[in-house]
């Protein structure tokens, strides 16, 4: 087994005291601060000392730069290790970790955050650090070609979550030898044991079964953690992700509480913590630093793309389907924007990621039918700088929830699309209907929503998206409908567009997407019964066009009719009252239509009429709001 | 290989014809609706000939059946062939098939849900058939004890998911050989060749490292289908799992489209079906069924249970956490009602879960960190009729919304409890904090949201869930905060509680959960200013007490403070405003708090401030509306 060149020549004695003061400063900080995870810190401390000072290429003066490994903690709760590794390297200060960790106001939070520049991705919701980590991989192996390693500490526990079996499934496709996941196998999980405990061989079996190679090892035999880092570290080039499988001891060094159960996220009480620290030999200030990373590095011309990238063009009245446009938009950013990368969940004909995949192989990941392994690739892929755009059906995005609200603490930036949005899809009923999307994404912090009703807009909100902070998400439509607006017209994000407006103005209908289209339809109708409507396009749900909203709620008698091709919580409807009632508006009449039963086959005209959320409906709203 | 006493005499003949009907029946029901999946049909149609023939032990005049087995399509998008064969078995007319398929208001959706009363849960998001048929087959073997198994047609594009893997791993911790998944391996996914494609080998591997008998078949040879699926039946109340890999040709029976790219979910337009009816022997009108089901059944007496279940009382003033109030009262409704069973995702010391999981082992399913399977499980135990109650961290259900969501199409009846809410938590961080969950519960369609403030009215919401249909969801809190009410106090669904009022109030303050302690000491504050403040519980988030808001706003000059331990969107200021609005409510003057940052770690109480949403900001808002 060849030790590779970059390894240290630091010893494994030194390394064992490390591993001792890893140890002591994950008791002490958890103890200072009175919550934390010291005996799942603990298990991990050999295979962290060892990776740090011998195998992690990382220049700990330039954590920004694009040659280090990356070190993940996907399980998260062991921040005290992390912590505690940052303070041996010299990167956070014995104080900072003593008495910073897990305050009000200070950056060594609970799990780790991306506030610290070490950091990639947050973690703490378990089964997501590996399947970001499969993310960075595939930019440094397809995308930055640099020689960095992705080092992932995962936990037993969380290879429950089907999420880890996305993310080595990815791996192996991908053939990602560049991701070393190391499994800290210490047998005991929150509640109980964890459901393999010590069967090595299963989890072997199930890693092999899975395209990884696995090296089993004893996670507190200093010699034996070197080997098979240094395997994996020394094949990383390869074909294959290998797996360090490392049976552990779960509070390790501290006799009290060795592989007893009962010690999970509890912070010793000052008195076994000062037991413990004797027993671990007392407190260290090691500091110590491992390889730097190689700067090789081969950024790769960018392939002439295969497709016309002219920008696209929709004539005024003429069907396009949103999820088209943003097809064809993608292809034309992509030609401006060599960071711009696409993933799909194996619908990608159907969301039209397609023409971006054909045009640009080199720069599409496929992640098949996992959407929570789509949601943290994009994560990983952002993390490196990629501006990353996935997408699948709008109902699908649920599935990747979790992901969506980590990737909001990791303060990600990523682009999302949503196909075949609401009842409008018809025939394939409702396990294909997006109908909770829009409060989905809008409850994610930081979030931005838009919902486009014409080829013109969905693609001007492509290029928007491109250069927006945050998670970004467009709901497209399944069907194609006319053309709103000319070639030229600007969308920015926050805006909205008052497509019908005049003096006389009785009553607001506001849409988004489909229901835009029926509104005006409405509108049409009410004109020749005499009735003026103020018509709006909310295209951007949020933020949104607080100030046009209340200027048409001023001028129509706070007469305002919602429609959202939705369920009636926190979607189109919540956006415009919560914009209203939080501009101070008064006297507001709102009629707000949306999907309230349960929707079944049919084709898209029967169900927005079965809805409520058609013309007629839209018309019947406002003469009702008239007539009060 | 043993054939089973219960097979028919039914010849492989007249099960070949059988298996040309159901290919001709999908391919006239998708190409009459003009929409659906003849070709994922196509493959899988031996498949079901043989199994509904001699294996499916069912009766089709009693669907409601106790003894009958379980059918589930996980690749729900074949309804076509699944209704080809309810016509059949005779319970499903030609005319319904060919005219009602995916019409509007007609019961043969395009994805099969359980209008039909043969259907168990509604699929069509993949991997979610398998997940819940290992609920059903929970209930089986430990609950109802009878022999019946639980078929499920699983697609191979959907092994991508996670959720198949977590599936498969709780059916051998669970020993579930009552559960026979069979996996139409053929080929071809929507976009492209799947994962995988023919690699039977790898879903061997893949199967048997998750604990599973694997048994590879061509799934076309009614022979070898016949055998594996006689074998898997005859070891069904064993202790192994067998999964059937069954090789298959997508479109298979019309050598158009056999094997090829292009033809997934896309009906044949009118020209080509009638090539592929007349290559496939014309249509055929047999009706024919298979083996009647066991009558065998051992509902085991409910043991007594090991704990006090006498229904948990709290003082006024005494602090207990409504996490820890939820275990206390699942414990006494335990007891009371012994349908009712618990499940949990390995936080169940967290959850309060552990309480009943002591009591009642019997009753308890320890699904580990696998949050898709945990909700799945209780989709699969509701299908049987059992009362389950679901329990982990509430942001940790955000990975399960795609299940939430399907389980409302599936009409569900589930109760689920979310622990450890909004930053009241503290020091652990933002991975741990619910602040999505209100507006990922509100949005789902029938749901019920409750949020109680203190141990009395928690416990009494937990036995309002048992009575609840649909998906009913209790937010708790991790701290403990004083009692509020009395013993014997009633919270109904739908209700809400005044705590303060009176003629002179001249602003409303709303709560709920840890936010309604803020408002009542903010009202104590204003109070002692000379500032009267309604002060109301709104524990029951969906449905909400619109009369009594109502009441509050016109009593209080429509000013109305909201405060809430979530994200704005969606939330309890949504559920509040929403109602106002709905309720015709005018001159409303509200104030939103809620957490508009993104928290850190820190103590509940600093981080109730920072968000804005304790005691002195409600006052301090109230103050603001009144100066208006």
């Amino acid at each position: 087994m060849a030790t590779p060149e970059t390894a240290s020549e630091i010893g494994l004695d030194t390394i064992a005291e490390l591993a001792a003061q890893l140890r002591v400063d994950s008791i002490r900080s958890s103890t200072s601060a009175g919550s934390g995870h010291p005996t799942s810190s603990m298990s991990a401390a050999d295979l962290l000392a060892v990776l740090v000072t011998r195998h992690l290429h990382y220049d700990w003066d330039e954590p920004h730069s694009a040659a280090n490994d990356h070190l993940i903690f996907s399980k998260g709760h062991a921040s005290p290790l992390l912590y505690s590794v940052f303070k041996a390297v010299g990167v956070v200060s014995e104080d900072e970790l003593i008495n910073g960790y897990r305050r009000f106001g200070q950056r060594l939070e609970g799990h780790p955050t991306p506030i610290l520049p070490w950091v990639d991705v947050a973690t703490g919701s378990l089964g997501q650090g590996l399947p970001d980590g499969v993310g960075v991989a595939l930019a440094g192996k397809y995308l930055e070609r640099r020689p960095y390693r992705v080092w992932v500490l995962c936990g037993d526990s969380e290879s429950a979550e089907g999420s880890i079996w996305e993310a080595l499934d990815k791996a192996s496709h991908y053939n990602l030898a560049n991701l070393i996941p190391i499994i800290d196998v210490n047998r005991l999980g929150q509640s109980g044991p964890t459901e393999l405990q010590w069967h090595l061989e299963t989890y072997r079996r199930r890693v092999e079964a899975f395209g990884a190679r696995a090296l089993v090892i004893d996670g507190h035999d200093l010699a034996e953690i070197d080997q098979a880092l240094a395997t994996a570290e020394a094949d990383a080039a390869g074909e294959q992700p290998t797996v360090i499988l490392a049976k552990t001891i779960k509070g390790r060094g501290f006799s009290e509480v060795e592989n007893k159960e009962g010690w999970h996220g509890k912070p010793f009480p000052p008195d076994m913590a000062e037991r413990a620290i004797a027993e671990l030999g007392g407190v260290r200030n090691i500091v110590i630093r491992g390889p730097l990373p190689s700067q090789a590095g081969e950024q790769p011309a960018v392939p002439a793309p295969t497709a016309n990238t002219e920008p696209p063009q929709y004539a005024v009245g003429d069907k396009v389907a949103t999820r088209k446009a943003y097809g064809d938009a993608l292809v034309a950013l992509g030609a401006r924007e060599p960071k711009v990368v696409a993933l799909d969940g194996e619908v990608k004909n159907s969301t039209f990621a397609q023409e971006f995949a054909d045009a640009y192989p080199d720069r599409y990941f496929e992640m098949f039918i996992a959407e929570q392994q789509l949601l943290a690739a994009a994560t990983g892929l952002a993390a490196r700088g990629y501006i990353p755009f996935a997408s699948t059906f709008a109902a699908f995005w649920t599935r990747a929830f979790d992901f969506i609200r980590m990737g909001a603490i990791s303060g990600t930036n990523i682009r999302l699309a949503g196909s075949h949005a609401g009842v409008e899809i018809g025939a394939d009923g409702p396990s294909q209907m997006a109908l909770e999307d829009l409060a989905m994404m809008r409850t994610v912090h930081g979030s931005t929503v838009l919902y486009p009703s014409d080829g013109t807009s969905a693609a001007a909100l492509v290029d928007a998206m491109a250069a927006t902070q945050g998670i970004s998400y467009m709901r497209t439509t399944r069907g194609s409908f006319p053309g709103i607006y000319p070639t030229g017209e600007t969308f920015p994000i926050g805006g909205s567009k008052v497509l019908r407006s005049g003096d006389q103005d009785q009553v607001t209908l506001i849409g988004a997407g489909v229901t835009l289209h029926e509104a005006l339809s409405a509108a049409e109708t009410l004109a020749a019964e005499g009735i003026q409507a103020r018509v709006i396009d909310c295209y951007s749900v949020k933020p949104i066009d607080t100030a046009t909203l209340t200027a048409a709620a001023q001028a129509t008698g706070g007469r305002i009719v919602i429609a959202e091709d939705h369920h009636p919580e926190g979607g189109l409807g919540s956006a415009v009252t919560d914009a209203l009632l939080g501009a101070g508006q008064q006297n507001l009449s709102v009629a707000h239509l949306a999907v309230r039963g349960m929707p079944g086959s049919g084709t898209g005209e029967e169900l927005l009429a079965w809805a409520g959320v058609d013309a007629d409906h839209i018309a019947a709203a406002a003469r009702d709001l008239l007539a009060k």
